[in-house]
Parts: C-alpha cells; sequence; structure tokens
C-alpha cells in the first residue's frame, strides 16, 4: 500500500493511493494514519481494503506527513562510502546516531523555511525507515519485521549550525528541515529497499545520484543497533543516511541552497518530493 | 503551585502538592497535566483552585513525570565552567544543543535501566526549564515569558556509548536516562531559578554540589538561543547542564554506576529524586 495524509496542515485525514496513481479517501475507514495502524494488524486491517471501493479525492490538496505520533527521528550519520569521503571523514566503524525533533517534520510538498542567520542550507536525500512495531534490543534477523514501510526523507541541513560545536542536531533539527513522503510504502510492496535507486535536483540540475545498495550499514543493521540504545516506537522514523552530491560537497566550491530555489528528489517506488526554499519569517505553503 | 502527576506509569493522574506538602488528587479539575495545562491561562486556572479543597491521597503512589505531552528534551553541554573543566573541554562560545528521546523519560523514583553493554554510567543533576508557550524567535528580554516552571533533570549520560562516536545522543538518550520531577514547580513559586543550590549523592556519598548562579549560559540566553534554530513547544524541557563532579570526572579515577546503586539528587525548591540502578532486563520499579 501508499499510504498518506491529505490537507491542510494539522488537519490530514487518511488517504492511499491506488494502482492507478489517484489519490483515495481512506477516511472513512481511519480518520488519519496512526501508530496502531502501522502494526502488523493495523496495515492488515488497512489491506483488506479495496481502494476502489473508496472515494476518489478531487483536485490537488496538500499531502502532509504520510503518518501521524513521530516520537522522535533517528538519524544516521555518514552511512554510504562516497559520502563520507566528500564530507573529508572517516568511514564511521559504527553508525553515528543523531536525533531530530518532530518540529522539524513537514509534508513533502511544503515549503523549507531558511532559518535566520542561515548561510549554509543544505539538502541530503535519505531513505526513512517507518516503524511499525516497539523495537527493544531486536537481532539483525529479525529487525526487518518490526517496520511497517519505507518513505523519502529530505535532511535539510544547515551546515554552519551543524559544525558550529561538535554537536550536529542544531544544524539539523531546525523548523521543516524533516520534510517526509509523499507516501508511506508499506513492505508487501516494497520487497527490496536494499536496491533503490534515488536522486535530488536543484532547480532541475542533478546534485545526488545514489542507490540504497552502496549503504554502509544497511537497514536491519541500523534497527538493531539503534534498538540497543532506545525503544524504537510505532511511527519512529530512521533516516539512512545520504548518498554522495551534497551542496557541501561541490567542488571547486560548496553550493548552498538559497531563497526561491526549488529541490526535487526522489527514491524509486517511493514518489517524489518538491520544496520551494522560502526565508523566516515567510511560511507561505 | 508544585503540580505532578502520581500513578502507575502510563496511568498517571493529576495532582498538587499543597502547602504542607501533602499530595492532593487534582483529577476532578484536570485528569492529567498536559501541554494546554502549562499555559499562562492553564496555570492561571489550576492557580484559582484551592488545594485544600481536593482529596488528599493516601498511601504513597508512585510518581511519574510530573506532566505529559513533550515533543522534544533540549540538553546544553557543558553549560558551567568548573564542569567543562572536570571534562577537560573548553568553555563553549556558544551553548551546545543536543537532544535526548522522549523514551529516555521517566518518574523521579522509578528505576534507572543500565542497558546491556553499558559499561561507563554517570549521573548529571540539571535544573530543566518547562516550556508553556510556543516560543520561536524569542529575544532574551522575554524569553522566561514562556516559561511554565522548572523541575529536576537527572541527565543520565553512558559514557562509553557517548565517546564512540562524535554524536553524543547515543549515550544521553536510552531509556530512562531522564529523569523527571518530582514536581513541576512553576514560576510564581520561584522568584530566582538563578541562584539554587543543587546536590547529587550515589549510595549517600555527595558526588555533586553546585549553584545555579554559576551556569556560563543562563536561562533566559538559552531559551532564547534555542528558540533561534527550532520552535520550542508548551511541555518541551530545556536541561540546562551540569555542575562539576560527575562520575568521569572523579580522580584518581572515574566512577561509574553499577546495579543496586542508589542516586540521589535534588535542586533547592524543586524536590528530591531516588533512582536504583538497575541491569537490563530487570525493569522492576
Amino acid at each position: 500500500m501508499k499510504l498518506c495524509q491529505f490537507g491542510d496542515a494539522n488537519m490530514e485525514k487518511a488517504g492511499v493511493i491506488d494502482a492507478e496513481g489517484r489519490l483515495r479517501d481512506l477516511s472513512s475507514v481511519v480518520d488519519t494514519i496512526e501508530p496502531r495502524d502501522l502494526s502488523p494488524r493495523g496495515l492488515a486491517r488497512l489491506a483488506s481494503i479495496n481502494p476502489s471501493d473508496l472515494p476518489v479525492v478531487s483536485g490537488e490538496p496538500r499531502l502532509g506527513i504520510p503518518f501521524r505520533g513521530t516520537s522522535k527521528i533517528v538519524c544516521i550519520g555518514l552511512n554510504y562510502s562516497d559520502h563520507a569521503e566528500e564530507a573529508g571523514l572517516a568511514v564511521p566503524a559504527e553508525p553515528i546516531i543523531f536525533l531530530k525533533p518532530t518540529t522539524a517534520l513537514c509534508g513533502p510538498y511544503d515549503n523549507v523555511v531558511q532559518p535566520r542567520h542561515s548561510t549554509r542550507l543544505d539538502w541530503e536525500v535519505e531513505l526513512g525507515v517507518v516503524i511499525g512495531s516497539k523495537a527493544q534490543y531486536v537481532p539483525k534477523e529479525s529487525a526487518l519485521d518490526f517496520v511497517a514501510g519505507y518513505c523519502v526523507v529530505n535532511d535539510v541541513s544547515e551546515r554552519a549550525f551543524q559544525m558550529q560545536s561538535s554537536q550536529w542536531d542544531k544544524g539539523k533539527g531546525c523548523d521543516t528541515f524533516a520534510p517526509v513522503g509523499p507516501w508511506l510504502v508499506t513492505t508487501d510492496e516494497l520487497q527490496d529497499p536494499q536496491n533503490l535507486d534515488m536522486w535530488l535536483d536543484v532547480n532541475g540540475v542533478r546534485m545526488q545520484h545514489g542507490k540504497t545498495s552502496t549503504m554502509i550499514f544497511d537497514i536491519a543493521t541500523l534497527i538493531s543497533y539503534c534498538s540497543e540504545y532506545l525503544t524504537l516506537l510505532p511511527g519512529d522514523i530512521i533516516a539512512t543516511g545520504t548518498p554522495p552530491g551534497v551542496g557541501m560537497g561541490k567542488t571547486p566550491d560548496p553550493v548552498w541552497l538559497q531563497a526561491g530555489d526549488i529541490v526535487t528528489l526522489g527514491i524509486e517506488g517511493l514518489g517524489r518530493q518538491r520544496q520551494r526554499i522560502v526565508r523566516w519569517p515567510d511560511k507561505t505553503m
């Protein structure tokens, strides 16, 4: 299934994309996509519904985050060896964990707001893993059983903020720095998340291109590893790192996002995002 | 007011501590203490109630986190100059921000669970600032208007995990690494949060002793600074850093917490906490 939420911010209703790519209104079944709907039982219930029995949504409503109730966004740093190289950093021996606050979440087509004093705004296309069942000390072998599905995440980063201290969270956690969606693609529809093309363009120019097959630590390893340190809850997201091509790594000079720039990004089978960069306090959708 | 929540985990009810220090049942007024109750209007409503009109709670129920709905825990690293010195790190030019996930939250008397593979479990008594109103780009001059109150936080830390990569979140974010409470003491009852004694004992031996007057960046500065990078929501907590005396800094050898150890800590006017260290998977309260 491709699950989503549509409507104005904080007023989203549940939707599902049918076989022809049309948005169907799922709100007669569930008002919104909640963490409980992401459990194996919750997903089985939604899978039993025939999308063609649901009304097609007319017009082009805003798409929000495809589900609600995320308690945390766990990010993995430097998880593509070629990206570590462009960042001038050693390939890590273990996954590097940092966090984004949930105030960073926004819809896949919402504007990304460049904070006041920001000078080095950057992009990172990432595969997002959405947790479906509570995961605590799970072995690698069964780790994928705890996944509800996958989605595109733009791990928007402000490099000046990020590098100002030893800790990255400040430059990774600003409002709108985590566009998620357009859909949550459930595991039944994505047989091999470890073999997907991913790309990101700025103003139509290809900046990032990679494949999830070149992750240093694969998805099962990441879930198992994270679950050794913190409990993953349904609705939590693991952003699994970015392939090469970030603005910071461009030569001869780095490239930073500016107000008015258009970022488009996508992952094979997971849909595409599009964000316009605006400068705070302009937040117009 | 001293607001709290009492009862079994995830079943807590709202309470208030009366002038004689007795726990009164506030659940006839509000079921639980929610973010909306922390706004100036919400607090004014609760302040209009005379605790002596409420039933005294009999027995000694568990105290939980004093309020619900925390979306993020923003932590400030190295915010006491003498602690920075014992950690062997330079006094920072700007506040260092990192995050704890909400899965780290627990009640003030709950057990702290030492994770599997943990070898260097440490303590940090901290003043927690609880946000009452949404704060975004707030100037230092009005920053304290956004505070609902204050509480004790133990910023439990696993130093081996913390130092394994450049990013601290992994060693700061394990389950039960953020005991909060016993009370949320509202601002009307705490005239000068910048002049409070704070202490922490392990098995009855004084380990930390400090005063909030020796913070490098004061509370108003921290709120203003954080709000430049992320939106603070009602119920969010800023853990404002720890004074000297952490286990990592003890000489001639560092001191690490072991299963069975008892940690007690407190801040003047904000009450005290007590945690027993247990080893995962033992979680008995």
